[in-house]
């Protein structure tokens, strides 16, 4: 059976969404959070009512084949699935559509497209699942330089190669989706266990470009890690890099691709270090006073060695709004899991340093607690939130992350900062209270990666302008407190302002050196983590 | 009380090495390998009587405070620890020695000398302990380019500079040796737990310029993943990065400084991720019936997620020639340490992954003999090892080791085939043949780094080209049957040829592009890594 096409506007594919009863839940909460009444609902406009400016490029006969201008290819390419995004899109702003997208199905088709784009002046913007959150995939072009735009979607390069089951490594063809990736692994019992909030609709190459952040919140937090080689094509030929499992030859040239974010070259395929399918698992979740006294039994955990696969906490409000507490308590998500070997020594010893932090474990039993309660609640939250935010901006609600990671002697001043920060501007920019919440999603030794909601109830015209004002405030705010502008969203076009200041500058000058020497006329995503 | 000073042929301090019985002891071992009665012995030529070439170059007045052209400061800064660099200093070959040697004391100084050294033509070379096994610090130049070298010394930058207990982490300044690293940390119950076999005479600079490897076996095996930021004096001015648990924020720029081999810039300090220091530790030695078997373990216990501190195997022969067995069995010197919590339970189940291997573990209670039998007796050789070469090649006994890194899948015909080749080149190159044995550094989920020494009797006149023919059968083979040329001892000068061939052509590109922003008139290093 043939699957529902991809929405233009929203999440996942024409016919997912939430059920009636979710949303009306939902909106019943934002109701109740901003006193409102009723939402000023506004409806996207439809496909053929986009002005989709007529394609500035033709493809040569020979690409062709795999070349669309079709509207709706166009539009299903103009946007990523950040806040600005959606809100453009509402607004029918479809000014960055692509003139065409590509499908290639090789590696010569990439290098024919690459090929042909310098000749034909085009901006070539890698597209994986178009999840982007922070602007990377947008077809921008600059003027002058560009005279259209072609998405390169890899949506072809959908393959498990080869498996190495010795090594427990297989090499995957970059476009691959995450449900497709598991389920050709799952056969061989294997898994690469990378689920970023995205994963049904992302790709291994896209996780790669950004430098996803996944499943694991210690240890493998970073999908880097599991990257053993990587064929990546540029405009200038291909680079492959040798399949080790370590090496200390130079610097680490896959290093350099990870987080390109699309602007060094095309990554085709990865050999990549897989997991054993878990058959041991323990956790659940733990009620604390407080975040701050949750955050210092995660550093404690974090600290042991015990390498927990989840270690999450949220605040008391983050654990109400997605129904995992009642709002009066801060919650970890704690679990361990092995392919191995049964985990209770490593939970015992982690809940011997949660309760020095008064830390109460919901069930007394926690050793098979990890999908249940609390714990359960919050999965489920976190899995149909992706689908929530279209039909939030619709009613003008601001919803948005930011994320970010700090060491650890600074992080509860840094909280406080941001916060207060973020609350601050979403009172000026729209004029009343909104709500900003933390939880972390990854934990290091030396500090955490705390993520932000926030909430505030905008007005349609005005709301790029008020989102703006806040993700200003936030991310200045982050920036000067030390703090990174992404631990995992990556940088793309709407963090470049505190990426330019967080990035040294000289190392800035050896990446733009670098890109000069891969993509020499600039084709690949202007405008997205470097300049020319 | 003032130290002896620095061995200018040698390791260590004047007044350090093997003690007579142990010269003894070692020298009869290889009369019996080589049934050879007794050895040609060459000393190597005392200091005055080097063949110092007058100064190229004298410092500039400001400078000259920090500056010296005594012969024996020349003569120290001119070869490093390699074979070859024992063979040259042996015949008294000493053209590389520097024109100057630079002791800055401060960020300011570096970059003074790095501008003196723009005008004046000289190559500069970054020096930490000297300790390269690679070529890596030989103050070599291109002619026509440079007038002259220096070679800049860390040593000054002697200190722990703040210590965050919070964070576990500490700004350290980049000259430091390993001994008054860990004797600075102590009193704060905190160590970088970083142990190669230099460990004496290296710096933590000299450890993130060449990706050194170091204690762990699992999981935190080179000193990368402790870099938590870096500052890096460069000819352009300084690199310094931002201090973060982890971020995602575009590619990693203190990945393009480590393991840059002192060709970008100077590293001056660094905030590093430290331990607890062990109160629980559990290992001991296991025997296995042959080294394969005794791999397999090693992949079964690296893949089950139990990331022992130690997981090294020794082949038969390994293990007689430390004196860790008796040459009927291949060893493993299993450990588990931490700070945190007692490890007999990642222990017991390492065993039953030996067990399933054929392993039988030396002792019956292995909670405690990490440092008793076949573990401590290697452990002794170990440390002892480099104050080995300098009594051996004085006989023309050439023992030199290389390693590298190569997944699980290909291991067993990799093995043969390198030590095979290693064996065959030895018996060509000096006529008779030698040995050549194997162990393991560091292991991987997806596979090992296998670790060689190999032992020749040479000629005195030959024994550069004897060894060069050696390195080059062995280098060959392990480059064409998929290993890395270099795991953690770096790529220097000797291994550029395959390194060279390893790493694709587009990323030499982007590094030289990159190196060409930093360090435009190619004063730092030349000929490591890269050219220009």
């Amino acid at each position: 059976m043939a699957q529902a096409r991809r929405k233009v506007f929203g999440w996942g594919r024409e016919g997912e969404g939430l059920t009636a009863a979710e949303e009306a839940a939902m909106l019943e909460r934002y109701r109740r959070r901003f006193a409102c009444a009723r939402f000023d609902e506004r409806a996207p406009p439809p496909l053929a009512a986009l002005p989709l400016r007529p394609p500035r490029l033709s493809p040569p006969a020979a690409l062709a084949h795999c070349c669309s201008s079709e509207p709706y290819e166009r539009a299903l390419h103009t946007h990523g699935k950040s806040f600005c995004d959606y809100a453009r899109a509402l607004a029918g702003d479809y000014g960055d559509a692509p003139d065409l997208v590509a499908y290639p199905s090789s590696e010569d088709e990439v290098a024919a497209i690459l090929d042909w784009a310098g000749d034909a002046g085009a901006a070539v913007i890698p597209f994986g699942g178009g999840s982007s959150v922070v602007g990377g995939i947008a077809p921008r072009l600059e003027p002058g330089r560009h005279k259209g735009s072609v998405s390169l979607d890899l949506c072809r390069f959908d393959r498990v190669l080869e498996i190495d089951r010795t090594s427990r490594a297989a090499r995957i063809a970059a476009g691959i989706f995450g449900p497709a990736l598991e389920a050709q692994l799952k056969p061989h019992g294997l898994s690469l266990r990378h689920f970023p909030q995205s994963f049904e609709y992302s790709t291994l190459g896209g996780w790669i470009a950004t430098r996803s952040g996944g499943h694991f919140a210690t240890l493998y937090t970073h999908i880097d890690d599991f990257v053993e080689s990587l064929r990546v094509v540029t405009p200038k030929g291909v680079v492959e890099t040798r399949r080790l499992p370590g090496s200390g030859a130079g610097p680490a040239p896959e290093r350099l691709f990870i987080g390109s974010e699309g602007t060094l070259g095309v990554i085709t395929e990865a050999w990549m270090r897989l997991q054993e399918r878990p058959r041991f698992r323990a956790g659940g979740a733990v009620h604390f006073h407080d975040f701050h006294s949750a955050a210092r039994a995660v550093r404690a955990i974090a600290q042991a060695g015990l390498y927990p696969s989840n270690c999450r906490i949220l605040d008391p409000q983050e654990a109400a709004n997605t129904g995992a507490g009642d709002g009066t308590t801060a919650i970890m998500v704690l679990a361990f899991e092995s392919g191995d070997h049964p985990v209770e020594p490593w939970l015992r010893r982690a809940l011997e340093c949660v309760a020095d932090h008064g830390g109460r474990p919901e069930a007394a039993d926690m050793t098979d607690a990890h999908r249940a309660g609390a714990a359960g609640a919050w999965r489920h939250a976190f899995i149909r939130m992706p689908y929530a935010r279209e039909r939030l901006i619709t009613r003008a609600i601001i919803v948005d992350t930011f994320e970010t990671a700090i060491t650890w002697d600074r992080f509860e001043a840094f909280h406080d900062k941001v916060k207060a920060a973020t609350e601050a501007a979403i009172r000026e920019a729209t004029g009343r209270p909104g709500q900003v919440t933390c939880r972390f999603t990854h934990v290091y030794p030396d500090g955490p990666a705390p993520y932000f909601t926030f909430h505030a109830l905008g007005r349609h015209g005005e709301l790029i302008a008020q989102w703006q004002q806040i993700k200003q405030a936030a991310s200045e705010t982050l920036h000067a407190a030390g703090g990174t502008i992404t631990h995992h969203h990556a940088v793309g076009r709407e963090h470049r302002p505190w990426y330019d200041r967080e990035r040294p500058e000289l190392f800035a000058a050896a990446l733009k050196a670098a890109k000069s020497v891969l993509d020499p006329q600039g084709l690949l995503n202007p405008g997205v983590l470097i300049d020319r």
